[in-house]
């Protein structure tokens, strides 16, 4: 049962696709106050109470006990002190013991507050508006809001098949001799590979929709000779524009009034990448129809891949901000050059990136509405992507385009997926992004996958290794590191051999993958969940915030600390415990419900099977190198079962939008004995 | 077994009591390579072998995987990427499975490099010198070794009893009244309380040795209304002297050269809070004495407690540096300005902080030998500390004052303990402050304790209950926050009740906790130790990060997850479980050796009592408002054994320096059916 009351004159987001009549009952699931400043929501929790959603959030699983905040900002410091990160994902339930649960969406693209318990241990707090949209969403279990609330937002995005293989990305991969070596580096120890990103150097002087033709010299040909290899290019687009005269985007942008601009109609300028850019007005349908088409002619030369970055969108500095501090700190004169003028400089100059006061300059022209762009900030990277997947249809019609955004808001789930953002190589991270994965899954973002191993910092062997047997897991599985710390393919550490049989896990685990990436995102379900979803009578399964279920026959379990050599898991049923040293090497041991102790090596992965189900693991030759030599008619059924076990097997081309029919989905059912590999 | 090796010619660091003679035979425990640039240790590690020690660093227990630095620094962010805090805590112990285990000292007060497997997997490898002093001690147990290595370094620091009450600080406290409100805080709820902290703005001016007579019209007499509750006031002391003409320790200073010079033997300028300041030549054995003497000020007053902060010492600018920037920031050109020119500005800005080249320009006179600071960087908290105990012995003969620093070397652990540091209200920093505990105590500092509840961002509730579940077990117990945050008294939550009931488990614990403090202190042993210390057998202690043994009689094992009603537990034999919502209200149970489940709701405290052994708990009124209140004659037994159980009891006046001789160390033994509470 969904209900939708609307407050002042919202905006139309997009982010949900049921036209719903509005409530004519007041509110009533929570007290709400409204005021000239907006909503606000209360509601006094009871201490078994759990929350869970709000997409890409710092913190646990269950979300209380912190102040949320819905203001898309770059920066990569992902500390348990940040209130937000690169997205607005406002739908959160609240799981209830004593009364019935609900969710909760406030569909509102400027800064939204949800204050979960820490201003007062027991008491939810939600401060938006005063112009919203608020849908609540009752059900009779925690998967039923769910899905009710992904009905009403609509199917998630669906990647091309290859982008479910193993990704490399580094910041700092400049030429083709440099992805030529991280594909070699791979593919030459045997160790599976299927795309490679390009980071913002492959572009001419980060001028979006150009290719350094010193780094790349015959582009188009690059592209095919990485094709003939199984290799699909990754280029970045980045959200501004630079401002250069005789660069084709930036003056078909201005003579057509494309870009966002001052109250006054000048066009807005800030420094990012390029230097002075302009952002597109991608809230503008003609200047999203424009900008969208500009992906054109990366695709006509077999480009089929992107992530568009930059989008919250990030600014380092504005011209006008720049030149008011400039001014400012030439008038310190020396004689006053005490404490409380380096502070205010230190303020002044530190001030400069993302700031908020940036933010209320400039303005979209949303078909014919002026708008502050505050107003709508968590929209942008949203329309950013949807440019890019409508212009799509045109130019690859009928074909997936693998397509992920840093910046997001619900809705955008339809067109793209999106990465975690600028992680670090520690450990926390590690369970951050194992945390994030079903508070994404719940707003309907399915394709997505953090930095493995960490962007920033230097990571390690170890945290590699056990950010991999994680990230086997995850939709997107990319490698990727920022310039200026250690290289981190996998083939520059010791003992190589064992991050290949990792890797190889994750290409025999792909026909269960993609059957459950593709089931969940046709029928609305979350791939990732947390236990309490699956086991909602389990008074601990609430407790758990480091395994998730993951499709529907496994759990998993991974190791998240730094010398651990095994961990505790909760079983809230029997389960298999599958324990694999490589693709070839497994075994299998049952384990009763409840809490156990489990070894495991750095080089193991494991992971649990639930009773009286099974999953396909595909057969690999000790060559294959892509997800192109994943033989889908050659599979082992691993299952835990005393009678028999089924799957629903999902599968098709992998890269055309006729997705398989349900009628089409393939029951298989096993009897023990028929099992290839069981307890 | 201890060895000496000299290399280059180092200073003396008086890190060490124990004048040993240099060894003849060359360095053969781990491979040392002698460059120009220094001295280069390495070992293989078997992958099953731990590391301990390192003092305060941020990361687990076992410290491998990371390079840990010691490099005085002052910088909040103790993220899981910052490889230096404040001190420089140069001792680790390699527990070895298969060869014999042992320690390594590296005397260096210079930039020191430990790479534990964070290059190589399994390789350590240690960058110090040119000049230092390498002690290795080798030994039958883990206990062994660190107690013949603190033999070496020293008895550690005793505080008075009084400190080992509840304390209660906030950079914000401003004026007698802000004192008075927290004290009445407390004690109106019969809250025990037995000292107020003074941050920096108790001063006038920041100037140190001063009380603003504004805030603080009568100090002696505000001093003694507060002792007259049992309050003891303990003010910050800064390491920086501020430059102010008529300011006697200034003027004092420069007419005897006590302060640090540049190259040209001109006093060098840094700016820190009170503005342009001087650092005190404390390594000048006559400034350091001059230095010393100047808390007699507040001692006269009353004062019996002290904090030495910001000796690093951190530098908020240098004089030299900051004229350079800004005359680099004034000839940047409006037309210059790009991307590079920003990047340089923030670079320039947030480079003035700290800057280790301003180490590098100012000098020391370590009694007639001119060294310079980068040289020694390490040791200047360590004789900011001692230059207050040395006058201490002429000020308050006999008697045990109150003294703790933030930056320190080993060496500094027989003057005075440290807290650590500006952590901040994170969950993970409660887990951190767990794990520093053992590693600071292996490096002699055993007078210890974090910010309870977290210097920076703002506290929950919970946060702060769970970590004060924790806090009471450290001998420095404190609540401290930073200006700006939300304020963490305890009494500004709800449920205070429960607040209380935590805090006076810690007075009911005073017997045990002080008894415990002194025989290690006395006997050279750890109060904290990791499960490994007491348990080498057992293959699974070492992988412990979370539970400590805490004195002769019992393990914690406290919860530092957000949301938890409970956690796991390892029992390397069995054990007894106290749980308690209150002093008065105990069940026991007991456990099997192994892994347990343990519930543990947010207003419980739980530990556990090893088997025979028993711990003293005080029976407390319900007004007992300060340390003076526990009456040690009034004492509950309980214990955990079938046959008898045993404690050892030190008790003393608490405040003279006349530490009772082990032979009048009480040794009581119960009976089962004797004790008080069991199981």
């Amino acid at each position: 049962m969904i209900r939708k009351y609307t407050y002042g004159n919202p905006v139309e987001t997009g982010a949900v696709i049921q036209k719903l009549p509005d409530e004519t009952q007041p509110f009533s699931l929570m007290q709400l106050d409204e005021t000239q400043d907006g909503i606000r929501l209360f509601l006094r929790m009871a201490r078994e109470d759990a929350v869970y959603g709000l997409g890409e959030q710092v913190r646990g699983i269950n979300k209380r006990g912190f102040t949320y905040i819905s203001d898309a900002l770059d920066d990569p410091q992902h500390t348990e002190g940040r209130h937000n990160l690169y997205g607005g994902h406002n739908f959160l339930i609240l799981d209830r013991k004593k009364e019935p649960s609900f969710g909760i969406f406030v569909d509102d693209p400027s800064r939204t507050v949800f204050d979960i318990g820490e201003t007062k241990l027991d008491e939810l707090c939600i401060q938006a508006g005063p112009d919203c949209v608020i849908y609540t969403v009752e059900g009779e279990s925690l998967k039923d809001i769910a899905k009710q609330f992904r009905e009403l937002i609509g199917r998630s995005y669906i990647a091309p098949k290859w982008a479910f293989g193993y990704q490399q990305s580094r910041w700092g991969y400049a030429c083709a001799a440099d992805v030529r070596e991280a594909v070699v580096g791979h593919h030459s120890r045997q160790i599976p590979l299927d795309a490679v990103y390009m980071d913002i150097d492959y572009m001419e002087r980060y001028k979006d929709f150009t290719v350094d033709g010193e780094k790349f010299p015959d582009f188009a040909e690059f592209v095919s000779e990485m094709k003939a290899q199984g290799i699909h290019l990754v280029p970045i687009i980045d959200a501004g524009v630079k401002m250069e005269e005789g660069y084709p985007v930036y003056e078909e942008g201005m003579r057509e009034h494309y870009f966002c601009t001052d109250a006054d109609g000048k066009e807005f300028v800030a420094a990012v990448w390029p230097g002075k850019s302009l952002f597109p007005d991608v809230l503008n349908s003609k200047a999203r129809e424009w900008f969208g088409g500009q992906y054109r002619f990366l695709m006509e030369q077999g480009i089929d891949g992107f992530w568009n970055d930059m989008n919250e969108p990030a600014v380092f500095y504005s011209e006008r901000n720049l030149k008011k501090v400039m001014k400012e700190l030439r008038s310190i004169e020396d004689d006053n050059l005490d404490l409380y003028a380096f502070w205010h400089l230190k303020g002044l100059v530190n001030g400069l990136e993302n700031n908020p006061e940036d933010y209320r300059q400039f303005y979209h022209n949303m078909d014919g509405v002026k708008i502050r762009h505050d107003k709508v900030h968590n929209l942008y990277g949203y329309y950013m992507t949807k440019a890019a997947a409508d212009a799509f249809e045109h130019i690859a019609p009928g074909k997936r385009t693998l397509l992920f955004s840093r910046s997001s808001y619900i809705g955008m789930h339809r067109y793209g997926g999106i990465w975690t953002g600028d992680n670090a190589s520690w450990w926390s991270h590690l369970l951050l992004s194992i945390q994030q994965m079903p508070s994404l899954n719940l707003c309907g973002i399915l394709y997505t996958g953090s930095d493995i191993g960490g962007f920033g910092c230097d990571t390690t062997q170890d945290l590699l290794m056990r950010w991999l047997e994680f990230g086997i897991f995850t939709p997107l599985m990319r490698n990727h590191s920022a310039l200026g710390t250690r290289e981190q393919e996998v083939y520059q550490f010791e003992n190589t051999g064992d991050f290949r049989n990792i890797i190889r896990i994750r290409y025999g685990l792909l026909p269960y993958i993609y059957s459950e990436y593709m089931k969940a995102a046709l029928d609305n379900e979350m791939y990732f969940r947390p236990l309490a979803f699956d086991y909602p009578q389990d008074a601990h399964a609430a407790q758990v915030e480091d395994q998730l279920m993951t499709g529907s026959s496994i759990m998993i379990a991974p190791v998240y600390r730094q010398n651990a050599t095994g961990r505790y898991v909760y079983l809230p049923e029997p389960m298999m415990m599958v324990r694999m040293k490589s693709l070839e090497e497994k075994t299998c041991t049952v384990l009763e419900p409840g809490h156990h102790y489990v070894d495991i090596a750095l080089e193991e992965t494991v992971f649990f099977v639930k009773k009286n189900r099974m999953l396909p693991m595909a057969v690999l030759d000790e060559d294959v190198r892509n997800i192109s030599g994943v033989d889908m008619e050659r599979l082992e059924w691993i299952g835990f079962t005393d009678t028999e076990a089924s799957y629903v097997l999902y599968d098709d081309d992998g890269i055309s939008k006729q997705y398989a029919p349900k009628e089409n989905w393939k029951k298989i059912v096993r009897t023990k004995e028929a099992l290839d590999v069981t307890a």
